[in-house]
């Protein structure tokens, strides 16, 4: 089976035969078990042929095709629950659960979500998609259960990965785990992975384990010696396993940590023999007690290329499931994504300034930090999926003498926020907060978009708080931010930049000053901008003023500090103003331009355009743009109709007044 | 000496002979090592003497005198660092650190600081009152020294509590603390405590570490054995540890965990036998590599009633030093706290209703959650200092039937602020957060005032944000989240409520409704109040209206919903609006007024009292309310001056106009 998925055959004569009888899990528990390694390499298969053209997360899903299919075989779904994490490796699981029809619909807009979603399925029983809460939520509905009469039997299930477990919130919940009664069990998905490489203390624990080949020999044959005496039974399971991992220790010299919490473990096992997989479950499903099943799989699993590359495979893009070959996409090589402006400006800066640090929590290629990396190892880290440790320990650092950039997605960073406040703000710490995916992300949806960073982020006192609109701007704020004393947030979105010949030197620009980039004599609207939407203001702005309906562009840079001279002048001099910013209306730059108004006794029409206060799904950044009201046809719209509404006005005060 | 101190013996005859010999830990590296008990016996009446008069953090700091003493005198402070976690253990090291003299003004205004604070002394290396950030902190140091040419040999001590060490941050850095080369030394000061009882698996890890003295026998006696035999030196303690710690796990059953993480293990040795310390330390500080030393301490050491009921005696307030009687706060007894309202009432419900489980976060008896665990022990849970874990653990309860109150202090509620958002309200999870400390603390500080919630709650998608003028309204709210739908924040503050007949049956009130609570006909001057600063408005109100500055005063009740309607007609109603809150004025109530004003075209003067966009340290309620300007005093003024601004803009236009 495994051979046969690694050959991958183009999806010609792609082999659905078992697939098709399931619907439902329920369907699933009717074959019988020598069937499910051939269901698997159907799922395989599935997977390959739509991931090769719809892109998504590939090689995890590829990595727990047999976990699936052995967990929703062995336990009664979706009256047992499962609760993934981070969930893009639920790819077999949307599929084996009632969406197979739908799932070349997934991650488009109005389509399947790319990560488990209790709207979207029954089966989906918690929000993933930020690491680490698996076992957090799973606790909770075990001990949820445990206290519900006539439910005392359901079990749950958290499937969660090597990275993912070490984040400080699965901790929490490991140690919170044998705290109140509940028959949690964990499995770990172990494929040695992050979505870059993994690490950290607990990574190479599990390694440790894993290659332990002779004690585990030692382990089967003391187990079986014991079990065949008639020695183990539920009584005195828990007093056999611990001799047993203490023996381990003894021979190994390794310490189970899992043990010392109060959970039972078990494992390593080969999480690519679904046979296997589905007997340990039978055995230990009806254990009492938290219980952690660990099982060694490959990332990208079946699919030769993935399997070598992993870190690329992990959303790959659109591929030939023939050859394997990535298809590039076309345009691509003109302008820099902004995680590259900003990873190469880092090298550039940390070529001039020794105390610089570049910081990254399990993103190095995700965010670019990997050339800071490459160029300068000893002043890198890659913290792993540790959000709070990365900004705690930037603030250290920074205590030290060092100004560390930290380089987060902007949904990820609500982990760091006590971090951020206490550990770096409080203090007026010099660290360079480089704010990535902020603002709509497109495909990977709700949990993914950066919306609320600029409203968490400018309620904190001392915080600086700016948006660069272009690449030169992006790599003067990060050189600005290193004399202007204290933290510094910048943020920019997830993919390509404007040009192509972006390599400006760089100079210091004015902490709070924004700028003027469109002025017309006699211009009544002007269109407040921050970030990188400001271009398309700008364009809309010049299309508009062409026609006659003159209307001039501010590019604002700092949402914090405010530039209130700036504003003073917009306001004496425009008969309306708008505001636009890629995030939440809610506490963004449209919140504090109105605060400011109001608080000065300024009197003008104001439109603000942004995402609104609701939760904005997946779908493509310029589907999500329109839906939220500020694409270039929302902002030519809303200008349009201040235009209207301001020669109302004019004609109505004329009529009234003469 | 320990019996000494045992003996409180009133401050009569308080002995200061070597603590005036030290003005600075170098001073301290002067006395003989055969002094340092004397010393911690002149430290522990120092703290006794001061803080039975001028409250504060007793019992931790009792606890941590000897490792204090022991610390400074064998590191070379403050070229080498401590960073303290929570911080509230410190005294002995404030006392130490040049700060003795001006020890009497612990905690008030313009005094010391309850917590370390680097901007008091360069002895403070970090911000402290957040437990769990001191080995994530002293790692970037120690790593940032490591990479700082000429500052190798520095050394970097993080001191941890055997609670704050189960937070995920905690885990987070000792997961990393192996990633890169740093000589971190970790002293986990163990007492067995929280502030309440501790919890967790890693709690009952340490006891059982500590209980294992068979072992503890064996190990000594090997290790002495090698190091005789001259097998013990640099290059090979590292696997003699291992085996010493693998041969551990095999007599004692027990795992040890910081081994599993990679970091070397030490002891457990007695917290108070300073001599003991003193030696530890010197073999142990020249080591490469991180390293944890395990110190069993006694909680409220050598103060006998501290040491028996240690969770009284964290922040006992007064007390009689002779008798150890403490002195009951004037005048209490008349209101009840609004921890307390909030904690019965919860009683009363979960009565009512059996879906209601109460969760707390190592705050059972600040919460009041206590009252729960008393009446419903089984759907009560104490997480530990686990936040993130606290609310992911409540939505995985709610997706299971459940409706859970998680009561949490304002500042801490940062810790999870992901996890309220993807967690609980991206999945419209029916969670009552009951925020308690909510707005100035006082005495405690930066660290503890809670100034942010308003802001980086609402803008939360779908949150519904609240806060009671009174205990009747606290009550209601509670009730009426049960039936509201989805994710509800209450806020409350530290101290005393108003009535002390508050026992009113629970009605449901409407979502986003304010309400009237002072009309005079021809009032010009509306105050707008979220929360129990109300009632100050409202006295002040009352007084200016009685004087004949008519002045109409509104309860919002809900930050979010916004009750547009109530505006709308307040705003057709008077010529001026003044908002007060207790937190910040970037992103609470006076913001969400000003941004509706602007967006519906209103033009009022409007006015808003609250915190400033800046940190305010520590002192009374009072004397930070006025310095925030929204004390009584600061309210009236406000009126009065817009009052003025009325009367003279009427003048003006009547000038003008006629």
């Amino acid at each position: 089976m495994t051979k046969q998925a690694n050959t991958p055959d183009g999806g010609k004569r792609q082999d659905t035969r078992l697939l098709e009888r399931i619907n439902i899990p329920a369907d699933l528990r009717t074959l019988p078990e020598s069937e499910l390694p051939a269901l698997c390499e159907e799922l395989r298969q599935c997977i390959i042929s739509h991931l090769s053209t719809n892109p998504g997360h590939f090689a995890s899903s590829m990595g727990a095709v047999e976990l699936t299919v052995a967990l929703h075989y062995v336990f009664n779904t979706p009256e047992d629950r499962i609760v993934w994490d981070v969930g893009h490796q639920a790819y077999s699981h949307k599929l084996l659960t009632g969406r197979r029809d739908r799932f070349s619909t997934l991650r488009t807009h109005g389509g399947l979500s790319g990560f488990p979603t209790p709207s979207e399925s029954e089966y989906d029983t918690f929000s993933a998609g930020h690491a680490g809460n698996s076992i957090s939520a799973a606790l909770g509905m075990a001990i949820a259960d445990m206290t519900t009469p006539g439910r005392e039997d359901r079990k749950t299930v958290a499937v969660i990965g090597d990275a993912s477990i070490g984040n400080g919130l699965s901790f929490e919940g490991l140690n919170n785990a044998s705290n109140s009664p509940n028959n949690l069990l964990i499995i770990l998905n172990d494929n040695d992975m992050s979505i870059d490489d993994n690490v950290g203390a607990l990574h190479h624990y599990l390694t440790e384990i894993t290659t332990s080949a002779g004690y585990n020999r030692w382990r089967k044959r003391i187990y079986e010696f014991l079990r065949d005496k008639g020695l183990i039974d539920d009584a005195n399971k828990r007093r056999v396993l611990r001799l047993n991992n203490s023996l381990k220790a003894f021979i190994s010299q390794q310490q189970n940590i899992f043990e010392g919490l109060n959970i039972r473990y078990f494992g390593p096992f080969d999480g690519h023999d679904v046979g296997k997989i589905v007997k340990v479950l039978k055995e230990i499903k009806d254990m009492k007690g938290p219980r952690i099943l660990h099982l060694r799989t490959v990332k990208g699993k079946g699919f030769e290329q993935a399997e070598k590359e992993p870190t690329i495979w992990h959303a790959p893009g659109k591929f030939d499931p023939a050859t394997g070959e990535r298809l590039k996409k076309s345009g691509a090589g003109s302008a820099p994504l902004w995680q590259e402006v900003f990873g190469e400006t880092l090298v550039e800066l940390a070529g001039q300034h020794p105390e610089i640090v570049g910081i990254t929590a399990a993103m190095p290629s995700g965010t670019s930090i990997n050339k800071m990396m490459a160029a300068y190892p000893d002043r890198s880290f890659d913290v792993g999926i540790s959000e709070g440790h990365a900004v705690t320990f930037a603030g250290g650092m920074a205590t030290a003498g060092k100004h560390p950039f930290v380089a987060i997605y902007s949904s990820f960073l609500q982990r760091a926020y006590d971090n951020i406040i206490n550990d770096v703000a409080i203090q007026g710490l010099p660290v360079t907060f480089c704010i990535d995916r902020a603002g709509l992300v497109g495909e990977d949806g709700v949990t993914h978009h950066g919306m609320l960073d600029l409203a968490y982020l400018s309620c904190i006192p001392g915080m600086k708080v700016a948006s660069p609109m272009d690449e030169e701007t992006l790599r003067n704020l990060m050189f600005s931010s290193l004399t202007a004393g204290g933290p510094m947030a910048i943020r920019y979105p997830r993919g390509t930049a404007l040009h192509t010949d972006w390599r400006t030197p760089m100079k210091k620009i004015e902490t709070g000053k924004g700028r003027r980039q469109l002025q017309t004599l006699g211009a009544r609207v002007a269109i407040l901008s921050l970030g990188p939407v400001g271009n398309d203001a700008l364009e809309v702005a010049h299309k508009l003023t062409r026609e006659g309906l003159l209307t001039d562009h501010y590019d604002m840079i700092w949402l914090k500090p405010l530039d209130e001279q700036l504003l003073g002048e917009i306001a004496s001099k425009y008969k309306a103003v708008i505001t636009i910013e890629d995030g939440s209306v809610k506490g963004g730059l449209g919140s504090a331009v109105a605060d400011w108004m109001t608080t000065n006794g300024i009197n003008l029409p104001l439109r603000k355009l942004g995402a609104p206060d609701s939760w904005t799904e997946h779908g493509s950044v310029s589907q999500l743009r329109h839906d939220c009201g500020y694409d270039n046809e929302s902002i030519e719209k809303a200008l349009r109709e201040m235009h209207l509404l301001l020669t109302e006005n004019e004609e109505t005060t004329a009529k009234e007044g003469k």
